[in-house]
Order: structure tokens, then sequence, then C-alpha cells
């Protein structure tokens, strides 16, 4: 019953962010660098800008936003063997590297880019549940950083960037739906979705799966609603910290 | 306008699925095997019965269900390389059969089960889009005709299986929402969204991107109407299916 | 003695033939494609023309025929581990492949087809003994197939095709020589040898192996009579195949 | 001439460290964690506590330190394409973790650790020159502050620990010889030298290069003082941290 | 016309061998060692005895044979980068040691060698033809030395050698067959056939390939007598090594 | 002490070097080709010369010189896999390959050599200590042959030879400092150190290390004494074989 909900081990209530601190231009070589750091979840977040696009866009004019998302060996509570040893990208790797490209591909005019990659390097250094919407928040913010420089330094005749691209966690853990799950509540969650909205509250993408169960209309749309609420704070927070990022340098 | 609709390249109305063709005992050797096709699209799927289980699940009494999934080189209009060529399967080829295991595990009770590993081989022979829905569609009937093998040969104590898994594609085409895509709509289409549901008319998975566009709750609540009607339909062509492919034998 | 011959599991003669069933443009996208079907194995071959040349040939207004091989994972009695998966092709189907290559460049005038390359994939869908020999003569109608389709388009000048090139399987089995081995034979042949031969009744590639056995001169002479008269049969039928898929389109 | 020095970027003397700074637990999950900049160049140090040994010592009752070396993509100027992408280690990297495991190696009695392995995790999120120096010198905190928390917990009987080993660079630049060298000396100088030793004033690893130039014994002579001195003070550094770190749990 | 001949480059009869040199004991280390150099063409052929045997053979008291096949880069007139660097075997290399390894283990009695396997490593360093025949007839004198060391060591109950096994290639060059082909006649012969014979004088294996040509059944007899009379002298020339190797020690 | 020197082996003094034989023009096919036998460790060295620049270098006017390294499985004791079974190089062969080029770059002006790269291959075939310092010792041999082949044939202006560059390894073998360790040495060696000297007695590198135990700067002093004296007389080795290797032609 919702009126006696559960409660959650660090006190937050259902709807509520955990503390989330950014530190921008936090490496000094990339043209966007942002430490986001969400509870214990804290993620580099490197924003670079490349003269070449890939190969199925050459000639055309137009830019591309790529990610790359990695954990060091130490983000999680037991040693992950480094992808670099192994030789190979994990599924999961995969998935989250083109989930973060593609959603930060809606925040961007990719005619006004011209033809440049932005390459936008998210790196786990640790890990506390919502590591992949972390790194999409913390990656606009990259980009946003990125081209800011771009613009100072005349190399676009016009700003590319459309609105905000932000993401969250929710799910529903002992048969509530809550906001932003930590670890300890990811692990046991029924059901587990991202949302990744934009600044218009519109929906970028939806990605809820129940392994351990499944969920019905009602549910989701509770969870929907808890999302749209994080996302809109998580907007506020990214647009005071590209402020004060542009005005730092 | 909702009321003058587009027209579909095959006529089909908006909420149509493709015409279904389901052949049972497809390849002789498999526990279970399919050819599902899907309008144009082709795909074999085949449940191979394994006495072992993945490492993290030995000694604890427990099954799993794994899939695999991949195209034929000319499933498509234009070559493509073999992955085994490559040498590394590409990220969507992971992401896929990641998916399908996921859902298909959602329909069996893998403690019922036990330790054994069913893994669901999903090849493309030929691509017309919506493969990886035909996948699991078709990859939940292999599963039924292996489990009732199992059954026959006294292999299970008792039956495992939960309630059919089936998916569908729907989407937004010229700001249509419509039923089960084929790949010259897919194509073009501003929404893309998987949904896999179960016989209890719960959701399992929804997965919806827009990279050229983004989508509103309205919009999402269409798609899922469509889905939710496409799969009862899939559902019961799935149980006919079933009962004719376990009398074969 | 040849007088008392023992009798093979599907009561063939020892000089005859499994039964052979072509389905000429099986797939819709590839330039020539066949599904073949020697008894219970069944080959897709998939011809693609490729406006590329190898780096070797680059310039010199010659073209060149190359062939892929693999096998579904359960086109065996037991599941094979895809390829894609361990990262590497393996001995046998790289040996394979390269058979089946060389064997079609010599049915076809590769000065004749110019700068162009086809490759032949040759899928096994499901194996019962012979999959490399039925990747020939299947292979040999799929790229007869695609050249067809170029004349139509008037891609080509001049027919490049030099006549058929077919393949088929023989050994020894309990000392006693047979034609076209099926998997229960081929297990436990003494000899095992697959003959190449083309239209003008020359050898175009001979590979005999005793890996439990030897073989003397009479044997090898008695395995090429036979591989002789089984080869004179498939050319007839590959020229019915190539005459009905024509008319098909 | 040896009067007139020439003025280093950041106005260090010849014999100067740059600006150490250790921050000690840096990490939450890792047995020991540390993050050392040696002025810009900032390294992640994470030592794991692991009850495997390789096979090579298997029921030997000793123990091993292994480590393993990395940088972020924009840890230096211009990106550097990620290993795990490349799908295998740079000749570079593995030089500098089998240095780096070396190192440590001759700081701990294997026999007091008993069968456990300890891996000493460098992730470089930014370059300035004297990565693999600055991997060494925090590496040896992180070990000892997973040695403490072994002794803690009682794991072990005895401290396996024999004495700090930390490591500097030194070399030669236009014709000086200089200590620590920052990117843009280490960029220009005409040797390069790598120095590793321990409490007890003794080398543990000396490793000099010139690949554009040579070097002779007086020279070779005076990049040894420098280091020795260099490293004086880096293990006073050293043990202040290992005093705090342990306090601070 | 076959009454007047081509003159070879080496003034060699058309069914003449180059000349043969073998130098048994050749490396200190393996249990069995040779040098083979068959005109310019020089392998080194080392059998290693194994105590393991493969998993397929584990537990049934028999033992393999298996053989490793390369070539030095500079073993040819241009250099070919390593295997290694390439991070695979190419098909040619696997296709050779395949065949080594098959031929190789006609010639020993697996159930007398026990469970052991011996590993017959090939490594051309100069190549000038028939480097896979050179190794089939030096892999055997190395094997052959292997055995004898276990016999002495009284590691084998029985003698498990069969009788030799050797190797020779044939062709048809300028359309006359003839015997061991060097570098320069094998690129130009219309027909190329590996011939590896026993010594009761049977088939071992047979491998025919015209690539650029095809051939008739005369023309196959003709290159099977060449080849025959080859063999003969190469299994003295085995024969006389062997005894000196053996005497050596 | 000093006064009583422990025995070697082989009895030799322990400032004494192994003998030394040089066989140059050892392969056919390479510019530059020596097998160098430093007691019994055997290295085969090929010099390659290719008219391509590694594309760092591409249309600068400048050359390179680059090395590989690999031993033959069975150029040790025990059976080494091989890393093109692997699939990928150790960490050790990478080390030594990238210390031998970086050697063998400082005996040659690269403006000199023009845009040309000379690959020197290293090729051990038997391996009793010692193999990077006698691939390099050999190596600057199969260079200067290679090199004067270019000057024979016009393809330099000027010599780009800067003079020998020839490397010994040195240790401490139970406490006592010592010249050219055999395997059995090295093996015990309590430090162990690889010095690359040239004509000019200067330094090219110093790569000293005690894994078993350190050394302080008197130990140092004496190693670098002997690897002086070693150097000298390998110079002059290297001079008298590369008079010889140049007259063979």
């Amino acid at each position: 019953m919702e009126g006696i909900m559960i409660e959650r081990d660090d006190k937050r209530a259902l709807n509520e962010l955990r503390n989330i601190k950014i530190t921008t231009n936090y490496i000094k070589y990339p043209e966007g660098s942002v430490l986001i750091e969400c509870g214990d979840t804290k993620v580099i977040c490197n924003a670079t800008v490349n003269d070449k696009v890939p190969p199925f866009l050459r000639g055309k004019g137009k830019g591309w936003i790529t990610a790359e998302y990695s954990m060091l060996p130490r983000a999680t509570g037991t040693r992950n063997m480094r992808e670099s040893a192994k030789g190979k990208l994990s599924g999961r790797t995969m998935e989250i590297q083109r989930l973060i490209g593609r959603a930060l591909r809606t925040g961007i005019d990719l005619d006004k880019l011209g033809e440049k990659t932005i390459i936008v390097d998210c790196d786990v250094i640790q890990a506390d549940g919502g590591t992949r919407t972390a790194s999409i928040t913390g990656g606009y913010i990259a980009l946003a950083l990125a081209i800011d420089n771009l613009m100072k330094k005349n190399r676009l005749k016009e700003n590319p960037l459309l609105g905000n691209v932000a993401a969250i966690s929710v799910g529903i853990v002992k048969g509530e739906p809550m906001l932003d799950l930590k670890y300890s509540e990811d692990s046991v969650a029924e059901v587990d979705m991202n949302v990744i909205m934009n600044s218009k509250n519109e929906f970028v993408e939806v990605q809820g799966t129940g392994e351990e169960a499944t969920f019905d209309r009602t549910e989701l749309n509770k969870m929907l609603d808890l999302a749209e609420k994080g996302i809109k704070e998580l907007i506020d927070i990214q647009n005071q910290a590209i402020g004060e990022g542009i005005n730092e340098i």
C-alpha cells in the first residue's frame, strides 16, 4: 500500500535524487571535462573534438557524437578484469556506450556541428548504481563545455546545441516504485528502468526491464512520473554547472 | 491528422501484423526447432539442451536460458561481413542476444528447469525488419518444443514453462504510430520501439528510442496500445504452432 | 569381394547419389541464391557481386571469385560453438572455404569477368556428410545465376562462364568403395576422398585422405570411377536448375 | 657549462621534485587506495587482495604482487584510442606494468604474505611525465594500506613489508642532468632514466635510455646522484601518507 | 611432345629429386631434432614429448601426434608479416599443419604410444618450394628419434612406429609432369600435387590441384608414378639419417 | 671474499665472454643475414629493406629501423606455445623487440637513410641465456650488411652508419659480478643487467634489475666495468665479420 512506504538505505524519499556534485574542467587537456558524482557513483566525462568523421559521413558536411564507457577494475566491490586484458569489450559495455552516444546525439544539430566528431569518454572511477545515467547527464555537460570552447575559438558558425539531455534510473523495489536507485537497491529491484529526456520534457529513450519480474501499465506510468520529476532537477543542475564551467576558463 | 492515415507499402492497416508463418521441427537435430517467417523476415530458431550451467549457477540446482543471434551475410540488401571473419561480435549483435535471452528467461521457472542450460540460436536467413522481435517470438516456440521434448523423456519433474513471451516492434513513421514495421518503414521511422509482453498482458521489456526525433507521453501510450494488440495475436499463433509441433513427432 | 556388397543405411547402391533437390532464388536479396539439399545435407549458397577486387588484382582488369563457408551451431547432432563467439575461424573452415573458392574459379574466365569480385557464401543449415562438395555443386549454380543476372543488366560484355564445376565425395567403408557418403558412413570410412571435376570430365582437384588407413593404386582408381559417374549426374542436375532459375525471374 | 643552469618551465631547481600530493583511501572499495599527484600527473593506485595465486605458485605457501597500468584516453593532450577497443595491450603498457610489479615485489616478503595475490591497479587520469614512477611510488602506498588492512583483520601472522620502494625519473635536457622531468622536458630529453630504490638506499632497478643521444659514465653518475636525493624525499612523503591513511579508517 | 623434354633450372632430370641433406640432433633440447635441406628449402623439425593428451583422448590410454608449421619472415624473397603480429594463423598455415599431423599419425600406433602427445614443430628458415613435403619427410625423422629416445629411457613398452611416412611434390610445368618442384617451377606450374606415401608403397594422402588448369586421368597417373619413385628414395634417406642420429647420442 | 672466486660451469673467467661464432649471409634472401652463436645461444638475424616508412615519418625524408624478436617453441628446455597460436605477443617479446629497435637506431643516421625502413628479424633457434643481447650484437651486423648492399646498388648517397652498437649481459651470481651469463647462471642471478654501448665507449642503454635482490653503487660500477670490457671485444668481432661478409658476395 502506498501509504506505508519502505525506508531507503540512505533515508531518501522515494522520489528524491541522491546528492549530485559536478566538478567542471576536471582534467586539463580535454575540450570539455567534468567529474560527476551522484551519491557514491563517480564518473569522469571528457569530451574530445576531432576533425574527422566516420566513413559513412565523409563529405556530407555533417558531424557526429560518439561515446565510450569504461569502469576502473576496482570501481566496484569485487575487482573486474580489464577489458583491454580480455582483448574485447563486453556486451554490457557496448550496449551502454551505444546508448550514451545515441542519447547525446539528440541534443545537438549535427549539420550545424559540421565535419567534426566529438567523442565523450565516460570513465567510472567509483560505481554505486546508475553509472550509465550519470554518464549521460555528465556527458551532456562535457559536450556543452566543448561546444562553448569551439564557439569561443570561432570554430563553429552557429551554436549546434538543441537543449539539455539528462537521464535517470527508476525501478520497483519490494513492490515500490522509486527514483535514482543506488547499488544496494538496484541489485534487488524487480524492475529497472532507464529514462532519458530532454529539456522539452520529451522522451529520448525509455528502457524498462523486468528480469526477475514483469510490470503492468500502471507501474510503468508511476515510474515515468518519477523519472520526469528527477530529470527536471538534473537539468537545473546541468545548467548551473555549465554556466560555472564556462566562466572558470 | 489521424483521420487521414498514410498508406503502407503492403496495404496493411496501421494496427495490422504482417503474415506470420511457423514451420515447426524445421532442423532435425535440435531439441526444439522452428522457422518463423514474419512477412519477408525469416529466422531459424533452434533450442539446444545442455547439461551444464554457467559458473555462477553451478551447484545451485537452477537452470539457465541464453540466446545467440546472427544474420547470414546476405540476409540483407548489401552483404555484411561475417562476425567470425572480423573476429568479434558487434555491439548490435551482443545487445540483441542479451535481449532475447533476458526475455525468454522470464517465460520459465529456472528452479524447475534444474541444472540445465537451454541455448536458443536465432539465425536470420532473410531480414526485412523486426528480426529481434521475430527471434523472441520464434525462440519461445523452440523453447516450448524443447521443454516438451524433455518432459516426454522424463528429464523434468514438472513443466517449468510460466506462459508465453512474445515481442513486436511499433514505431512512429511520418507522425503516425504503427504496428510491426518492415524494413522500408523502420529505416525512415522517427521513433522505434520494441515491446516484449507475456500471456498475462504484462510488460517484460520496453525499449523505445528516438534517434532522429523524440516522443511524448501520448505517443508512447499509442505505441503501447498497438503493441498490446499485436502481441495478443502473436501469442495465439505461438500456441497453435506449439500444439502442432508437439503432435508432429 | 565385389559380388557381395554391403548394404547402405538408406538402401542406396554403392554407386548411387543421394536424392538432390535444388531451390533456386531461395533468398530474395543476393544476385544468385540457391538452397541445395543432398539427402539431409542442406546448404544455402548465395552469390554477391561486388565492384571491388582484392589488392593484388587492382587495376589489372581481372575479376575474382571467393567463397565463405559456415555451419549453423545446430546443423549437427551436438551444438558447435559459433566461430564469431570464439573470435576466429577454425582450420577446417578456412581449408573448406579456400577449396570452394579455388574450385569455382576454374569455372570462370576471370578476364571476361572484369574488375568484380563474386563472393559465394555457403551456409550449412543442416549437415549429414558432404557439406563441402554440396557447397561447390550448389555454389556453381548460385554463381551461374549471378552471371545471368549481370548479363541481363548488361554489366558484362561476354559470358565468362567456362562450364560446370561440381564435386562429390567418395570413400572406402568396410573395404568397399562407395559414392556420396552420408555422415553415418563418413564417420566410419577408412578412406575419404573429395573429387571436383568439370564438364569436360577433367579433374579440378582431388583430395584423398586415409587417416585410419591407407589405400593403394587400385582402390584409388575405383574411387575415381565412382566420382566420375556421380559428377556427370550432378552436372545434369545443375544445368536443369540453372535453366529453371533463370526463367523464374 | 654547469655554472649557468638552464631555467625550468616551472622554475624548479634542477634537483627539485615537483609538488607531491597524496590522497589516501581515495576510492571506497579497494583494500588500499591512493590518488597520487606529482605536479599535473595524477594516478589512482588501487590495491586488491585476492586469495588465489598464479598457477606457478599454487600450493607453495607463497604470495604474489602484480600490477596493471592504464591511461584514460584523454589523460594526454591528444586522445589515445583505448586498448580495450584495440583488443590488445601496447608494448609500452606491458613493459610498464611488468616494471611496476617487479619493483613492488622487492618491497615485500612473499613467503610472509602467504597464498594471496595483491593486484595494484595504476590508472593515470592525467599525464604530465613520470607516470610510471608515480605509479610505483603511489602503488607502494596502496600496497602498504592493503597490508595494514590485512593485519587489522588478522589475515596475516607477520607484517610482510620489507621497507619502502619509490621511483623517480631523471634525465639530461640540453646537456643538463635534472630530476623529475615533466612532459615538456621529457619530450626533448637526450637521455631518460628511471631509477627505483628502496629505503636502504639500494637500487631495485635502473633503466637508462638514450634514443636521441648516448651518455657517458660521468653523466650516468650525476643522474644517479639526483635520483638518490629525490627518492629519499619521496620515501618521507610515502611514510607520512601511510601513517595518515592508516589512522583515517 | 614427350621426346623433347624441357630443361630444368638446375639441370635435374624430370624424375630427379633435389639434393637432400639431413642434420640430426640439430637443436640440443628437443627429444628429436632434425634440419632437413631439400635443395635450398631448409626446415628445422623438432619433436617434443608431452605427457598430456588433448581432451577428446583423456583417459583412453591412447596417444596423439600433432604438428605446427611456421616460416621465418624472410624465409622467402619478400618478407611476410609474422602471424604472431597479425594475431592469427593464416588459412594456409592451418591447412599445412593439419596435413603434417594427419600424415605423421599414420606412421605410429597411437595405442602403443600411450597417453602422450608428440608435437612436431616444423619451422622453415629458408623456402624454395616443397616446404610442406619437406616438413613431413623431416618430421618423420624427428619423430623416429623422439621414439628412440623414449625407448632408451624405458618410457615405452613396445616400439609404436609402423613404418616410414614421406612426402614429395609433383606437378605439370609447361605440359610436362615433373618431380620435386622448386619455387621457380612451382610458381608457374599448371598442376601441383602433394603425395604422401608409406614404406608399404601405399598412399597416405593425395592432394592435386589445378588452379590455372585441369588435368586428366593420364596426367594424374604420370604424376603418381613420379611421386612413387621419389618417395622410395626419400625413405632410404630417412632410414640412413635415423640410423646415424640414433648412434650419435 | 673477492679473492676466492667461484668457478663457472664452463670454466670461464668471471670477465670472459663465451665463444662467439658469426656466419654471415646465412639465409639467401635477406638484404643482410647473420647466424650469431654465443656459446649455445643461436640467433638468426635477418635485415629487410623496405621502401615504406611508418605513418609518423611519411614525407619527412627520414628512415626508420625496427626489430622483431621471436623464439622457436623448442629453443628452450621446455616447449613454449607459439605466440601466433596464442594470438598475441607476450609482454616479454614486446619489451625485447622495442629494446633491439631502440638500440640499433642509435647506430644509424636516419636522415641519411632516407625514406626506408629496415626491419631486423631476430629469431632465436636455440636459447642459453643472453638472447636479447646476442640479437642486438648480431642485428647490428645484419644491418651493416644490408647498408653495404644498398651502397653497392647506389640506393644511398652517403653511408648512414654511425658506428657499432653491441650489447652484453652482466650480473651478480652468489655475490660475484660476472660477464655474459649463460642460462644456468642467469636463472640463479641476484642481479641481471643488460648493457648496450657503442664504438665510442658510450652507453646506449643500461637496464639493471634485481628481482630477488637489490644492488648498491659499488656493485653497479663493477658490473659496468665488466660490460665495457666485453663490449670492446664484441665490437672487434663484429667488425671482422662485417668485413668478411661484405667480401663474400
